[in-house]
């Protein structure tokens, strides 16, 4: 099975880069178990585990952010994987950006680099 | 100080992605800890921490693959960081590929996608 390869830590976890298809974006880093990954690839859309709330995440569900799969990728080792997306609403981050990089190291300090598109009160305010 | 906005795991580390500064692709994931991070900055080459040699590992020392740093980008809750970097000889991966992720899921299976460009023998061998 594809799936034998991946390489899931001790809590059963692999870390997931999600990467807008169509210009290399990284948009956001994520966990996966198992169970996700396996929906993410019967579905088409992308499934994390969120370590906070101890259960999967279908990514989209409240925000409506979905990410359309493209392509899954793994690195040499098999610990790590990338899901090339089309992200729904271009905006892959709780803060309302496109991505969750928004800042970057410039003279010893954290710089925002990119504009928010959409407050999140008005993301998951209203819900 | 920029680093107490990186929130370093259990053990220390915190996963850093390598992307190539010009062509987004993105080349490998790997650890830092705060020294390696704080000389990664200093320095402007890519210094990462081996989690298997438990020491630092001073990217392309052995290979001649060096990595220059461009920018480093941190995401929005701080536990993971971006290197946009200059990746010399275009080979970031120990299998002598570009990119550590050169395989994709193709009908449940796994495909490689990109070629050597080096044999792992002329990266290492002869030292």
């Amino acid at each position: 099975m594809w799936i034998d390869a991946v390489k899931f830590d001790k809590q059963g976890l692999v870390p997931v880069i999600a990467q807008d298809a169509d210009n290399g974006r990284v948009l956001m880093v994520a966990y996966m178990n198992a169970d996700a990954l396996r929906e993410t690839a019967d579905t088409g859309r992308a499934v994390y585990y969120s370590r906070s709330r101890s259960s999967l995440w279908r990514k989209g569900e409240e925000s409506g952010h979905i990410q359309e799969i493209v392509d899954i990728q793994i690195d040499c080792d098999g610990d790590v994987l990338i899901l090339q997306v089309k992200q729904a609403g271009g905006i892959a981050c709780h803060t309302g950006r496109n991505s969750c990089f928004y800042r970057s190291l410039r003279d010893g300090k954290w710089l925002e680099t990119e504009p928010i598109l959409k407050s999140p009160d008005d993301i998951y305010g209203d819900k």
